[in-house]
């Protein structure tokens, strides 16, 4: 079956003071799209990794990600791949930034 | 590794009159970012379809999908999942269209 998320009309999940998400899934893939409206931000976010593979396209805004001891400035259009199990961290470099995030398998850390 | 593709700067590979896309993969993971400048559209893309997991989010733009007997109408921030191997096609109701392709596992056949 196919599924619709409208974005306009789902519940999305707070993650936080003036951050939320909502997601669509199937059963090895998912894509994650996280509005973060506290930005920009002093420092980074504190670092995080998992076993999943990670595609990100930024939606709207502009963000640093940190990966490793790389710096990547990211604007609206840019993709970046994020290796398994290897820490990265984001900062927000202005009000606003939409993520649009694919990772397989699913995470189920997310639902 | 981390890969990055700055969408201002990738080379866009050409998909017809006014459509090109650009994008980025995993070893099971890949986005692909459409841009469909030659809408509207009066009809439907001829249905294709392929044994792939796929999400689409609409980044700008509307488009009606067709699945099976099933019309839906998507405009930017919707999310919609593509079963395996079932026929799917687009109308283009905008003059510019982007959307934003997770597959897995990944598309050999658009790289």
């Amino acid at each position: 079956m196919s599924t619709v998320v409208k974005g306009r009309d789902t519940a999305k999940t707070a993650i936080g003071n003036l951050r939320s998400r909502y997601l669509a899934k199937t059963s090895g893939l998912m894509i994650v799209v996280t509005d973060l409206n506290d930005g920009p931000n002093i420092e980074a976010d504190p670092p995080h990794s998992h076993p999943h593979e990670q595609i990100t396209y930024v939606a709207s805004g502009e963000i640093e990600v940190f990966i490793r001891n790389e710096t990547t400035h990211l604007i609206a259009g840019d993709l970046l791949t994020v290796p398994p199990n290897i820490p990265h961290a984001i900062r927000l470099l202005t009000d606003n930034v939409r993520l649009i995030d694919a990772f397989h398998p699913i995470r189920e850390d997310l639902l």
